[in-house]
């Protein structure tokens, strides 16, 4: 799949779009999901430009793995979840939106079932909100 | 989370249940999962004996990642897939069914829905035969 750096992720990675940030390290940025499926929905994605999983580079691979981890605690002590969904979709019919390669990090509750992907724009102070708490838990 | 040793994966590891193997490393087993939501349905599984991904060793989840990444390449070109989905849920809330951490890889192509979670185990022999055509497309 080529890669089209006028993606919404490249766009935040290059500081044209505007996000709500979680983390980041050399590799990897963390963001609060702009079009959350659930309360606390965190996207994952390496800074490497490319499309999905299978162009991304080992070193790539082994960031966002590390990154997604530590979300992934961070997301289930924040929002005391009864559990966590990692996810990671490669092409339309997998369920990609955006063509750059990305990790969701979703918590659930028992009996919570999850919004529709990529349908509903959340509140900026309402992510800020989430993305404070899930910091703190950081590691 | 605590581990229980006699959990279905736990038994696949030591030899005690039979599995239709995909791949195998130090760190990590692929293996066709027995109740598959899609054809070529493959489950990524790490040796190291613990439940969810919060406790997965960062060695471990370096290596889960590695093994994700060549299966669902693998599997792309091996059942000609329009798309790959990379799923890993922890805890039931999160659609978890063996409390052994995994890696579904699962092929998607447009106008095809999954088959539910683990509801309908699939012929052994079928398994075997996307078997081979996975390893053959291994890198």
């Amino acid at each position: 799949m080529s890669y089209d750096s006028n993606n919404a992720f490249a766009k935040i990675l290059r500081g044209d779009l505007p996000c709500v940030k979680v983390a980041e390290d050399d590799a990897t940025c963390a963001i609060m999901g702009l079009m959350p499926q659930a309360d606390g929905h965190v996207l994952v994605i390496p800074k490497e430009p490319v499309a999905q999983i299978f162009e991304l580079s080992g070193a790539s691979a082994i960031a966002c793995m590390r990154m997604t981890q530590r979300i992934a605690i961070a997301v289930r002590d924040a929002l005391q979840a009864d559990g966590v969904f990692i996810g990671q979709f490669n092409g339309s019919a997998a369920g990609q939106t955006v063509a750059h390669v990305h990790f969701h990090v979703i918590p659930r509750w028992e009996g919570v079932a999850l919004s529709l992907h990529a349908r509903e724009i959340a509140d900026v102070a309402t992510l800020e909100a989430f993305a404070q708490r899930i910091r703190e838990r950081l590691v």
